[in-house]
């Protein structure tokens, strides 16, 4: 599959959050789906966020997947402008280690959802994003079920080292 | 929009999550999309969860739902046996409140998301899967627009009535 | 002290808010300031949210107190938006009881502070809000050392009637 | 006391988690306890996990210990399909730090109970697998009283060591 | 199946404990397990509390079965002083809600395991003991099959309510 | 055992506490202990607060047990100020119910102890401070003695109701 | 802008508290902003911290930053003795990670606000403060609003360097 | 003060609480007071445990400390076996980190207190009981006095350190 221009937007608060977000656009590469990678913060840029979100259906966009830390406002924010899923994926970081980043993230008011992942979760958000995709594209769901197998075929193979050990 | 046949999946524990979850189901039907409502148990029907997930994509489904209280592991069970997205509502029970179900939903291990909501969200479920469907589908992502319009203009009402009283 | 319009501009994330936030408007009337209460959402009408802030110095206000619930972005929308002092009140909600709009409120970024009071707090947002425009009017400042006085003289009534029922 | 194969089943989530699971391992032989060790994911390789727990007691299985982290659904999912004894071993992993994985575990609903032992407990797992088979097994009974002598020998002399330190 | 005796001890911290520990000893006895209650507690009865649990197994007991609230010490102190398996249920008492006494039962030190079962989880702390003694009894394991499939009949019972109501 | 004038001070931060902290009053009168209650708030009557502390052993107080609720600072305010050994009670109140004023009232910095009790424990509160006057109290020490026997007998009562009603 | 003396009081617990404190001098110094640093402790030197908050605003200061751990009562016993604002700073510190110091600061009674930070938030604390001040000072305001343009350009070029790298 | 035998005991449940509880120890040497430090634990040495607390007062002991971490039962075993004064200290250890030990130590039920001080606080402990001696012991009292005012004076170098470090 290829795709002519990012389907999926990757935003972060802050550069510092680029380690655990890229792994979201590897992901979405082994998928072939393009996405692109924005510094974008609900705090500092607020008008930034605000257009994105506005802006990008119409950029061909289909998903947004946001990750934040503390009080993560960012994937609301995005979900506050946009009809487009949004994926939000709650950043470990300062004293409470991305608790308060989780809530901030899962807990939204009726009418603005935000599909919230594990904290740190960006491969998972990536795959998710896969998933809403593949709904309307049968290719794209036949990767997702291989992906699946290649899991199982690991977990079979730590299975069959282990096991061996236990000898 | 008219579907054929149900291409939303909301599962549930257990007969007393109905309360919360046809809400899910109300808010499907708003949008036009056919939805059916299951009772299966990760713990006490595991051979149904399981044939239900694998077989949802097969059936015409498109998203699944699950909501579950405590160690919600029903969301999960789903997301193992399907590349169908997996929407989960951690449901309030118990001494804990639903912060069991929260940890239990959306701690996922890489390679098998779930799109967890807040904790009894299941208006936010609802939409979210509409969300996802409206990723192909125009019509539907139109009537997202005019849902989003309505609940500002709802809020806007509100806001109108709180200043007058102000006054 | 009489003010020529409101200077304090009281935000609230719902109209069912309404109950608690009015005791902050009740307690700025008695000491003579004006406010003005509006129902803004950080997620169901962000535009609003964005342009009130922006606007707010312009239109005179001189603080901000904004209350939310559960993924609690209000505070965090109007800091976002404004170099006016925002207070922010976490309001108990839902399963976790204000506990995610207390971390969703106060773990603000740095940059963008928000001067977070207690769960609830209505009131000592009111008198937060007091005590920073009495850094410039003496008059305020006498004020809020009788109203120091007061609640001394009440907690000495108390005192009061608990020694003698002691005896 | 020797048996004839495995008769309590090790299974853990991922082959990372071997480093605390071996030790219910090792726990096992000191009471000349047959165990295998598994890598089976209730979420990666779900038909295993139910296949694995359906078999269990067929296989000469007595007791299972299920260790896994995050959402936690590995012992739930062999419960929920023998009704051998389980034992489950919350695991500390990621920003929860365990506290996921501990309610994931043990607020299982009616019907389906997981015995669950401490955080990284994988001593005391074994150890319980140990009673549960020592019911009905005098021999078993008796080394896990010499078991525990040795245990409190060992914290005698800990206690010798600290009073003559004190002095 | 019919015992000479109770089999099982259920003891419980306060009478006030009864409501939710009666569950228990009612459960057992539709497996046909004599079981006995003691009200005991580790803090005000510490001498009874040690010698029960040392008493026991020459008693005839093969299980113990200890809920207690807050700071939940009796079934370590149950485990403390006997080799047989001992299941703790937390119970939901104070502020703090049976979170308290969860990580008292639960986070046992090496060498003393308590089973932990859900706070206020007394059904299944009882349907755990009759596990544990069924690995020595096929009758009673016979008895847990159709325990099993009773509750999944419900289930789809249930189930079937549901399908039926959404249509 | 008479006393000529109050030996523990039972302060609290509101009289909304009173309902709570009477039974620290109570208990103390069983003991023929006499005291005094107080109305006394660390942030509304501050100088009090310090000079009560300041001069209670000089009136002869030999403890003091103070109870506040969530950012309970009370206990310490009286600590800060004196070397008598003071007895805290966190207060449960609010929506964190407790768990704000557990915190608040133990976590205290070297050089400054606070003994805490459990959220609410207003009667251990007065127990402890009948052991510390024990001390050096033979007489006090053996109504101590009768007090726990008479506990123990009150459980043995319990014990045998439920045995009875076992049967 | 040059004042002629401190304006802002920080108190910090201990020296210990300095590492994070002095962020809040420093980011004062850049706005022009005098202050002044004090170690007082609410526990150690409760006469001091009374006195400082009491001669305050007659020693010209116009707003408090109070940074402490733990039981964190200095901002409180600030605000007790003040009409002034006070800003408190939960400092992260044992093994409550500084949760118990942020509960203790913002859970203030009505009547004695503290206006909260997120924890170790000294920037923000100072940032507040220079909001305080700016409500009155267009000078200042007008720096405020630099200061948020420059966090604003670094935020863009955080975004110009993530997007060029995923090109 | 010399004392003719310890009156402080000591009691740790593992040998590697030794190097946080010497700190209890070393601080009443410094009062004049005599301990002695045990190693004894409610779970494997309980029988030691209950005979500790039973024979402490004849022995000649006035106060117990207890230092336990995770299900923390040693303070409530003292306790519950005695009527002399006992001070828990909740021990840092494990994935709750101290937090469960904390639950475990404070939450006692009516009838047997336990005076807790904050996680890993062992000097303060020890000053706990210096307070308790020091109330029949006027020499001791004045001590404290002394020790008070020494940690006053340390304060203050530490602010006179500071407020020159900020000239």
């Amino acid at each position: 599959m290829k795709t002519k221009g990012p389907v999926v937007g990757i935003v972060m608060g802050s550069k510092s959050d680029l380690n655990v977000m890229k792994t979201a656009s590897t992901m979405l590469q082994q998928f072939g789906i393009e996405s692109e990678m924005r510094v974008i913060s609900a705090h500092r840029t607020p008008d930034t966020a605000s257009q994105y979100a506005k802006d990008a259906s119409g950029r061909g966009l289909k998903v947004i997947i946001a990750g934040a830390g503390a009080a993560a406002h960012l994937a609301g924010a995005m979900a506050a402008n946009t009809t487009l899923p949004v994926i939000g994926i709650p950043l470990a970081s300062g004293s409470l280690n991305g608790l308060d980043a989780l809530y901030a993230t899962v807990q939204m008011p009726t009418g603005v959802p935000v599909a919230t992942v594990a904290i740190d979760g960006s491969a998972n958000a990536a795959l998710l994003a896969v998933q809403m995709l593949a709904i309307s594209d049968k290719e794209l769901a036949a990767k997702l079920a291989e992906h699946k197998e290649a899991l199982k075929a690991k977990a079979f193979e730590a299975d069959e080292e282990v096991r061996n050990q236990g000898k």
